[in-house]
């Protein structure tokens, strides 16, 4: 039987991936551009198209799915902010891009996009209830319950980076104080390193960054570590516990079969899984921990384009 | 239309309350009797059946829901374990039940009945997304998500009080720490105020429980903040303070559009509500926080009675 094919665009700060997917996630045809941030955004879309157009099953798509950072309505397709691409603000992208190619159009957020990706493409669809999590600049999120993206009631739900884990910790850019990504986001993270090393001296990171630690980056402490850096080994290890308390509180909360970590911090899974395991181990119920699967994603650069390609079916 | 009947029964450590109730919550027949926690559960059974056959509406009745406290599975409707009932080890309540009765029969844990009766009862089942939380002993709650109750893959999803606001904080009974149970579950409140009056002098507190501290309860607490006891009050503040943290995460991660307080401690709400608006209004995401409803029950005692009659509908 011929299976249903989608179109999905996963709209980046940097590039943007456009793909032909069938019903279970498998890419039939994929490409991808440079995002030209200067350009309106219905040239972009109109760039977008065009490439979609070239593809050999261009005409059998069922439907267009796009992901994009930022706040994004789901119900009306308006990008109202997108923090890496200042010309989208409140873009109808859904009408222009149905206007484009008379098809129907799904838009949803980039975390919700990856987190339908992770579940077609790493859980196979044969999970329920799955929490992905996205480490990357910030924290961000999806939930599917029962086999569908769950989105609350005005599309914030599965926020998880502002899950707070020390109430009166430090502010975070929500508003809120001791979210997770405080402590465990990309920026902040990088941040928390380099006041750190204004009292610590570590050889093989001075070498990595000539002592500029503003160059400091969660792949150049993965890569000190790697070299045998305590002082990187140190943060990771702190990295790995603050992870542990916030995922006890959602498999606790959640009770998920599944949670998939994905994004750039997910590739130094192992100098930070074992003190996820261990939190989680003091923390989190048994019956709880014992059904839950904890898996980093093995499909990261494709999980937006496939979630996005997939909004139709949620 | 004559809407469809239903048995609840509500299995506490003191009373079992037994109601019939229609498709829409409300109570046609209700009665209740005392808990006899020294006979077998067979025997306590079959006492409640003998309650129920006396209703006038019995043989109407579609199916029969049960909710009672501790570790029970819904989908063998096995209680493993009730903390206020030693005899409840491993009882096959389900099964005992449709021998007993010949109906169908659903079997759940108290903050899931409740939950339920909360969505009946103090929504009027117009809500999509409802958190409900029981502040009792100890901090319960359950989630209706798309009109449904969510219970996660092992069940215990929606076990709100053990969401950590303070990784490093008081042990919990639950194996973690800082959860916020030990901020406000009753057993830990009243514990708090005993060390917390070490080094200071309530008259008015003094005067209602003579200086035996062990008989702080958090009703006493509310009649002294009545009383104008600034030290009642001060604790209220703080109760509220942490219920506002705890809401924040709630509010921001499962995005719903009510949440409802239920339980023993929410009957002191004057003196600690205005302090969780407050905590929410600084943590929690704006649109999520606009979108959803704070209510304390006004049918705190019929919530698990209800729900557990309701279970079929779930």
């Amino acid at each position: 039987m011929l299976k249903n094919l989608y179109l999905g665009i996963d709209i980046g700060g940097t590039r943007i991936k456009v793909a032909i997917v069938n019903s279970e996630g498998i890419i039939f045809e994929e490409s991808s551009i440079a995002t030209d941030t200067k350009s309106k955004p219905v040239n972009v879309l109109k760039g977008i198209v065009n490439v979609a157009k070239n593809f050999k099953n261009y005409s059998k798509i069922k439907s267009i799915g796009v992901g994009i950072a930022g706040d994004v309505c789901f119900q009306t397709g308006v990008v109202r902010f997108s923090p890496n691409l200042k010309m989208w603000r409140n873009i109808k992208l859904r009408e222009i891009l149905t206007n484009l190619t008379n098809k129907k159009v799904y838009v949803d957020n980039d975390a919700n996009a990856a987190s339908i990706g992770a579940f077609y493409l790493d859980a196979k669809g044969k999970t329920t209830d799955l929490v992905c999590i996205t480490l990357g600049t910030g924290v961000g999120g999806g939930l599917i319950l029962d086999k569908k993206l769950y989105r609350g009631i005005t599309g914030t739900a599965g926020e998880v980076g502002h899950i707070t884990i020390d109430a009166y910790g430090k502010k975070c850019n929500c508003g809120n104080r001791g979210c997770i990504e405080t402590f465990v986001g990309a920026k902040y993270l990088s941040k928390f390193v380099q006041d750190y090393l204004k009292n610590k001296n570590s050889k093989i990171i001075n070498r990595l960054v000539g002592k500029n630690y503003k160059l400091i980056t969660p792949q150049l402490l993965a890569q000190a570590a790697k070299e045998g850096d305590k002082i990187a080994k140190r943060i990771w290890k702190m990295v790995g516990e603050k992870l542990g308390i916030f995922l006890s509180i959602i498999i606790n909360f959640v009770n998920p079969d599944t949670i998939i970590l994905c994004g750039g911090l997910s590739h130094a899974k192992k100098y930070f899984m074992k003190y996820i395991l261990q939190e989680i181990k003091t923390r989190a119920f048994k019956s709880a921990t014992k059904a839950c699967k904890i898996v980093v994603s093995e499909s990261n650069h494709k999980l937006g384009v496939v979630g996005a390609a997939m909004l139709s079916e949620q």
